[in-house]
């Protein structure tokens, strides 16, 4: 295992030179080859970009220039995140004839001029339309914790990259629940921020009005100093605009007094397997947190937020479905020809759904700061698992590994996934969610439980790998 | 024949006490007693609170009170406005069984405020989805100038009720073109404003991105008067916010120096009918205009503002289908059913193709202040007409009177319609149009092509009419 596996701490060692960058990234690659055979992580390793990156960071330290506040940090992101001179394949095979991007993606130049080293691309369900990274193209990426076991989509190899400890930080993104899920199953912390916080631009859309991108990492601090760097307006993307920067890094250690919070019941109380009810329950214990309260018709919002994704998703991938259906991976491809066959009428109601439940939602946060629920209705399933039992009914676990991520996802809740570790089972997630743009607040819950020893995110014991 | 048909004119008089408005308002109760079961443009006549506001408008007056720049002016409105305790029809038999209206409707308070006298509702297309009012439930409202003519639609009573001299000033709505269609067919103004520019509230809805109200009359300044009083912001109205009132009545006699014109080609030079190809000619030659400018994709923006329409005002009527299906105006419901059927997919389109319609359409009034274009393919067809021959193609009449307006309509464009009256034919109409918030610009066109002689809107002489 590396010496060095937080980004807190590589870059304040990477600051005082007594880790070289270049030492670092080294090490970081030959724990990729070693390891991502198994792992499956990684679809692009940028071996000497890297180690070119890494040097100059060396170069600058040593002639006295500001590094960054990432300094030497390795990262990766999942592969729909433009790197400049490769190809995007956002999970597709369809995308392999595609141009190599011509410029970064706005979070890996934000990143990059902090200091950190991109390493790679990850992992993903084709499109960013899955829960699970099974992807037929390019191979499932299995949990590190537990190689049977799913990592979660649809940014999974984000996730587990993390979880594997290969690199302290990954960048995915979250339409209907994609950081949260794969954060969830393999047991560290993953963010959504408030939809407009961070700029997508270089980002391969799925559904422009939910698409969100954000951090992996296995220390609040570690996503804390991501975000950080990555704020701020960007005018690729349209949608992140004017809103200034809200630094969470500095207010991580004000704790929680004052905070109200409260417990999602209704449909997050409802259909969660034991492990999955029990994780709230410690975050709850924790936090002393008795108040419950009802997001009004989540389950109708669950609908609402597949329907509209099904038909904006469809309707963007439609020359592609008309040209090259065959080419889809099988496990998006009915799902898109389907969802291009969506009434209009139904996509209507559905965005007036919407609008209605917003403002409901929104003002649940005059009263409560924080609200609590699960990410997940249980822990990371087997790879071969097809269906889950919810309520007492089998259900296709595919789509309902969301059953609770997806009722917050379109109206652009900052969320963030902390990690529970219950005994003798893997990992699982519990929600933080707050009013928009109050992460600041997500992320002092976060270390107030990290700090209590509530919730963690410890490496995959990755030498016990059967070979 | 009044002896006042102008709302100037009157305005005028009742202010100089020259005229009572009780006594022009008796006069135009009767006229509509006499005529109207002919023309068939009124669904509800308000004698009685007419008359109690025209005594009220005469007190006012003889005790020295300012009347309003429009005392005594009678109106009229599309039964699809908010009349204060009546039902609001919006020509369906369905809304019978609604609640009367617990206020009027903003356009309708402002021209209350300004002294002017509401005496009725007017008759429409069903839900205002048609050009050519002929309504299975309230009947044909015929074109006064030949009553074996259609009065076009969707605001056919509208139109009617001024071509006839019934009343100086109405209101209508304009979605794809139910202002300018029936201006044009009835040889009268009508102003479409810009997007957001007047308050909807309290108008019956259509297709919400798409719906303006706006005024017709005989003449300019009576068509000015009535805009500028109904300006300003309105809370009750989301999208008509903020925006300062740009005076018109003030800047009418301008004169057009300086201004730049071009005549639409491509989409508007084709499939025109002589008569409507010389009423461009004929408002072109006045202005001296020889450029011509190219809208791009005009036909396919007319497709994308079907599939919108279709789609939004069939969800918007989904209950009524759902539930009294039977009872819709033939003329609609199967329109309204194959509505709630569009893919989503093809609604998504074109709300993309509108965006980018709506950029390049801007980008034109860099170069150009006023285009001119006709306003409907030809002059009004017999009421049992049911094709028309474009392009030497015969197709169904009803949808293809909308040919010249329906691309301009759902990027919010200000566009009046002018009147041209050509020996021995009908009138016929030519848009005048320009960028958003520029009305002024259109109204100063329009009334120097007036005080030219250009354009006129004589009254349909009644008196003629079989019994």
């Amino acid at each position: 295992m590396m010496q060095f596996s937080e980004a807190a701490a590589i870059a304040e060692a990477v600051q005082a030179q007594t880790l070289s960058a270049e030492t670092l990234v080294t090490q970081v690659l030959a724990e990729i080859e070693r390891y991502d055979a198994r792992l499956n992580c990684f679809t692009t390793v940028l071996a000497e970009a890297a180690l070119a990156d890494a040097r100059q960071v060396d170069q600058a330290i040593a002639m006295g220039r500001s590094p960054g506040s990432l300094a030497g940090v390795p990262f990766a992101v999942k592969n729909l995140f433009d790197i400049q001179g490769q190809v995007t394949l956002a999970g597709a095979k369809i995308n392999q004839v595609n141009l190599p991007a011509s410029q970064d993606a706005t979070a890996i130049t934000r990143l990059k001029q902090a200091g950190a080293i991109l390493v790679g691309a990850l992992n993903m369900d084709e499109y960013a339309y899955g829960f699970v990274t099974v992807n037929s193209h390019y191979g499932a990426t299995p949990n590190p914790h537990n190689l049977n076991h799913m990592s979660g989509g649809s940014s999974g190899g984000s996730a587990a990259a993390v979880a594997a400890g290969l690199v302290p930080l990954t960048l995915g993104s979250d339409t209907n629940g994609s950081i949260r899920v794969p954060a969830s199953f393999c047991g560290i912390y993953g963010l959504k921020p408030t939809y407009g916080r961070l700029s997508r631009a270089g980002a391969y859309p799925f559904v422009a009005s939910f698409d969100h991108v954000g951090p992996f990492g296995r220390t609040v601090r570690d996503i804390a100093m991501a975000y950080d760097v990555m704020q701020g307006p960007d005018e690729r993307d349209p949608v992140c605009s004017g809103r200034s920067p809200d630094l969470a890094v500095p207010q991580l250690d004000r704790g929680i007094e004052g905070l109200r919070f409260a417990i999602a019941d209704d449909h997050f109380a409802r259909g969660l397997q034991p492990e999955a009810a029990a994780a709230v329950q410690q975050v709850a214990k924790a936090l002393q947190v008795v108040q419950r309260i009802t997001l009004p018709e989540a389950a109708r919002a669950r609908a609402a937020a597949y329907l509209i994704t099904a038909s904006e998703g469809s309707h963007l991938h439609l020359p592609r479905l008309r040209d090259r259906l065959m080419d889809f991976d099988p496990a998006t491809r009915d799902r898109f020809v389907a969802g291009a066959m969506i009434p209009a009428s139904w996509y209507l109601q559905a965005q007036r759904f919407r609008h209605w439940y917003r403002d409901r939602v929104r003002a649940i946060f005059q009263t409560v700061d924080v609200i609590l629920a699960p990410t997940t209705p249980g822990v990371a399933p087997p790879l071969d698992q097809k269906t889950l039992t919810i309520d007492g009914q089998e259900v296709p676990l595919r789509p309902n590994v969301g059953l609770y991520t997806q009722p917050l996802s379109f109206i652009g809740l900052p969320i963030i996934s902390v990690p529970i570790w219950l005994p003798e089972t893997l990992p699982i997630g519990v929600q933080l969610i707050a009013a928009p743009y109050q992460e600041t607040t997500l992320l002092r819950v976060a270390a107030y439980l990290e700090a209590a020893g509530v919730t963690t995110a410890p490496i995959a014991p990755l030498a016990a790998l059967p070979a």
